[in-house]
């Protein structure tokens, strides 16, 4: 099933319109053109709408928000709601400031997102208003490991029939679910969190899988998810002894351009809880 | 003659101000440094004229504007104009909004460019006032092919008779026009496309070879379009069955890092059209 | 003395605030995460102090400043003093610029930072009110050789004393003082000034020796610049005939990633003066 949702990114080409940090915009924007997406970063109000309209998807990620860029990520969700494009929103760092959790609070009062990304610290910020979020990575307390994941299980599905938004909770083991279905994916690599980006990327990636295949939001976004975490696995193989993190982050993504529907199919670890 | 060109921008280190998209930023940096110039990023118009004085030569891209760099833009523009320094202008996503588009056609009313460099349905958008800008990339529909090419070359000659500026359209085959002489070039490869960039760091090369050889803006600007390209070549034939679109770009900065002047004189592939 | 300072960051994982410019913003994410550390960027009034409580160390850099992150750099740095956090900062530009001068001042007169880092151009502009700056690099008059560097010695120590802070000279040697005690690192290699960001790229890694060695600030002042020269040597190594500026910048990413303590014991170069 994951192999098709690839197929259409690359044939449907879908433009995507980013509101996103400046960290990691390069690697969005990268990882999107690997994948076959195309991408358009553009965050001022004057334009977010209409640029917006110009695009088939959306994806705001709220690091390095600003009160010039959070206007237009309201303008420009509601004009994705309004034509009916997928919205993946990414409440980067979540929790660790007021701005943070209350812009994500007003988001998604404001904007219903298809799909929300987040690590469990942010996620968990978001369902309950509170979390512990150490900065933009996951709280070492909030760990998804194999004891803990009935929980986090949990949390996705409750938090998915909440918001009516697939929720995404990327960690040693990512979870998937709209509420109805939940996905947990065993792919990926530990070393994807000593990198700058991989989550924003995989938030950009997703966008272009929903955009691609408007039918299937749920096995378009665990589609992506793996492939993200395919890729990070096929670019940890590759690396040699004097290879570090600039290293595999150049690997992930030249994985992402190579990787092929037969790749994902037969790579993809997912299981339906 | 091309040679030259380069060899004057090893030996004058032009110091060249960006006023730029955050997207490419660092590749845009990376480029100047790399074929011997300077680069300085100041995009606040309580500093914008003041570091324009500074330096030799200006780019504007106005690829993520925004309100607040906008009027920077203009500022530099200005100064850069009244100093005599080159400006390239780069206008991205023209036709793609509104304010794209009418920043870009305030810029060439209030400040007059040495070079306008964009894909053929940005200066289409520049031409006529309007184009089927597919984002921040070239419409299919206007892909210059051998077929087209006659109907660019005749663009780019006529936007440059009217704007005093000298014409880059960029695509497969790149087009070079001052409105008496116009070049085509032949290098670069179609993975070029696939990654986030190229364009931006060619407008940057150009401003650094302009400013370099003052005298000979149309050489100049033929020479940097070759070098771009040809690096393009060069940083495919040494991908490897792994490598993607985030090692090509490593590549071509690479390549541009080490081409030297003979490299350019013997692989640069033009003809006076 | 190095290696224990390195093995801190390791064992401490400090999470460091970064008010930083949009060019090199993605690498100073990356080498603190190669180095043991987490980063978070953070540039709005709105959120720039509660940011800086989250975390245990802070650098301030102005390059790229604006009228909405000075307010930020501000309120940041404040609140570092407050806390008793230790401040990098990195005066990008100054001396190029009205704005960046007197923003540099005014931090300096309002903030107290626990390092300055800068090149010979930028630092000569503190110390002395006016500088040769060309641009963001270092100018050709003002370059540290062996024949000058007794002068570069009076100037740091002079600096350090009249400021309270450690001052960190980069170039062909780097000098490091507290006033007290003036050290000179002999690592480094003369390709990491054509490879932007670098110094970015120090003032951050100092940020997270500082921050996880408390009691030790000079001494893990000189081990983060050692390791910087000493990767910016590993990478040039690993470099091949086809390798140019944007290898490099990986490779040194990735030396900071493969460093040991062992490694920076026996590789650091420096001298007491």
């Amino acid at each position: 099933m994951l192999k098709e949702m690839l197929l259409k990114v690359k044939e449907n080409k879908p433009l995507i319109h980013n509101i996103t940090n400046y960290v990691t915009v390069n690697d969005c924007a990268n990882i999107l053109l690997g994948c076959g997406a195309s991408p358009i970063m553009a965050d001022d109000i004057d334009e977010a709408a209409e640029i917006t309209s110009l695009c088939g998807g959306l994806t705001i990620n709220i690091g390095t928000l600003n009160q010039h860029t959070i206007p237009a990520m309201f303008a420009a969700g509601k004009k994705a709601n309004e034509l009916g494009h997928p919205i993946v929103l990414d409440p980067v760092g979540a929790g660790a400031s007021k701005l943070r959790t209350e812009t994500a609070f007003r988001l998604l009062k404001e904007v219903k997102p298809t799909v929300i990304r987040g690590n469990i610290s942010e996620i968990k910020t978001i369902a309950m208003g509170r979390g512990t979020t150490k900065g933009v990575d996951a709280d070492a307390a909030d760990a998804v490991t194999g004891a803990t994941l009935a929980q986090t299980v949990a949390l996705a599905k409750n938090l998915a029939l909440e918001t009516g938004a697939i929720i995404v909770i990327t960690g040693a083991i990512d979870t998937v679910s709209d509420g109805k279905k939940t996905f947990c994916v065993f792919n990926g690599h530990p070393l994807m969190s000593e990198i700058t980006g991989t989550g924003c990327q995989l938030s950009c990636l997703i966008a272009a899988y929903l955009t691609a295949n408007p039918g299937s939001p749920l096995t378009a976004t665990v589609a992506a998810v793996c492939a993200m975490g395919l890729c990070g696995e096929k670019a940890f193989e590759r690396l040699t002894d004097l290879d570090g993190n600039a290293s595999y982050r150049n690997y992930i993504l030249d994985a992402i351009y190579r990787l092929t529907g037969d790749d994902l199919e037969s790579g993809g670890k997912y299981e339906l809880r």
